[in-house]
């Protein structure tokens, strides 16, 4: 992982996707004095909610706009969030700006897709701006250490989480699977590119169909990021709905890497979580 | 992979479970001068299939009912062949053979599905019977090196291949994955409790989805045994529901690994195979 963190200077650029995390990473600025500049992605992100912002509207692909835009703007640093379905490259209309960095921008579409992000992101550093994370930006969305939740794992919970993190960390070189759910030492089913929720949705499925014998209330969703994830472009997110996913897949809880995972609404998670009688650990990086 | 093969001795004990793989096993045994005696396991077992052959019905714990019949019949050797869904412990009624080898039996219930059948073996084998496998009793039945179809291929697809080849290894040690979908160098999904027919229909369902982005007839599904399985008691199983999966989840071909992966009706699924114009590799082990 790559793992230095950098100050920010105020204004910051924020090229913000789909979901509610770069309004969160703005009002997080915001509340430390620093002015994000949102650059909303078109069709993607929701015009109600960066509304509240300073803001542009920009396409994918309109790289020299954005770069003039960034100059204008007076920011020096900028940062990708929110969610993003892989574009595939013919339905990008390119700008001038674009086609001009075109040979090096078609390479960047290769390998996974952290890649993608870190070759875009590496275009950009090249025209002069830093790349920023979240880890940077709003340390408060992260995950924080150690037990969130009334519930706690119990000792075969804890064997799960090791395991699950032992599978993740073999899983790291292939650039899938950022989350599994291990039951009473089995490891059930592993995320593929769909995310997840689906990850959790299709072990419900399985409780119901009767595949899981384990009773309900045991088990552990594990997330971590992959080891050779850049950390600024794209770090596992949890949320509400992970809470809710963990619960009707009969899970005891979930555990993720605190400081490496984001928390989006981190108060709304605890308080479902303690309803549903599911557990939240952060575990030490 | 233990990887050890027997000769055969007549007549031979066959503890047959669901599907046509058992009676395939009983056919290419009698083809070559060995006598079969399947131990029909009651309510798993196709009845029909069964009546072909010299037979008995056991319930799975009447280990000693189980043990008594093989003596009756003189059979030396013995095997699991078929499927079984993993049961519960407190599913089973023992007969008193079973409850009293019950300190070792219930050991055998922990860890992952392959040590539960190789346990369940070695039990098998402290009474004198010698376990094998399909390895042993039916070679004919397994996947030959090579292509086999009209189809081939590509640089891309044989990249594919050693991607997924690569991921199975890493996964081999957490007892799941003999299986995973890789298009265009990306691992799009990994085979769970569920198994490869679902697994190929999940990428059949992300492709309609429009979350695969690649065009159809690119992509592979490899399948390999995990290192550390008992080949006696478990190899990879591909038909010809995993060819018509194939072609259904729009990959180019099917890459499974020679000698350790069995092919039930090798001729059809090649036939359905070439006019699916898909592949069917069998990969150096």
């Amino acid at each position: 992982m790559t793992d230095d963190t950098q100050p920010i200077s105020s204004p910051v650029g924020l090229v913000a996707g789909g979901g509610v995390l770069p309004f969160a990473v703005a009002d997080s600025l915001i509340a430390r004095g620093v002015t994000p500049v949102l650059f909303a992605l078109q069709g993607i992100c929701d015009p109600q909610g960066v509304g509240r912002f300073r803001h542009h509207w920009v396409s994918i692909g309109h790289f020299g706009k954005l770069c003039r835009l960034l100059h204008a703007e007076g920011c020096r640093q900028l940062a990708f969030i929110g969610t993003l379905v892989r574009p595939a490259l013919s339905e990008i209309r390119m700008d001038l700006g674009a086609l001009r960095i075109l040979p090096r921008l078609l390479p960047a579409f290769r390998g996974g897709d952290d890649h993608l992000l870190s070759n875009v992101g590496r275009l950009f550093e090249r025209e002069g701006f830093a790349m920023v994370g979240i880890r940077d930006l709003a340390p408060d969305l992260l995950m924080p250490e150690g037990r969130l939740t009334h519930a706690a794992p119990d000792a075969d919970a804890d064997l799960d989480i090791v395991r699950g993190r032992g599978l993740l960390a073999a899983l790291s070189p292939f650039d899938i699977g950022q989350a599994a759910v291990v039951i009473d030492g089995h490891v059930v089913a592993v995320e593929d590119i769909e995310g997840t929720d689906a990850l959790l949705k299709r072990v419900a499925r399985l409780r119901g169909e009767g595949r899981i014998r384990a009773r309900g209330g045991r088990g552990v969703l594990v997330k971590a990021p992959k080891e050779t994830q850049d950390l600024r472009f794209d770090l596992p997110t949890t949320g509400l709905r992970t809470v809710e996913g963990v619960a009707t897949a009969g899970l005891a809880g979930m555990a993720t890497v605190a400081g490496h995972t984001i928390a989006a609404d981190l108060q709304g998670m605890i308080a479902a979580a303690d309803r549903a009688r599911v557990f939240i650990v952060g575990l030490p990086a």
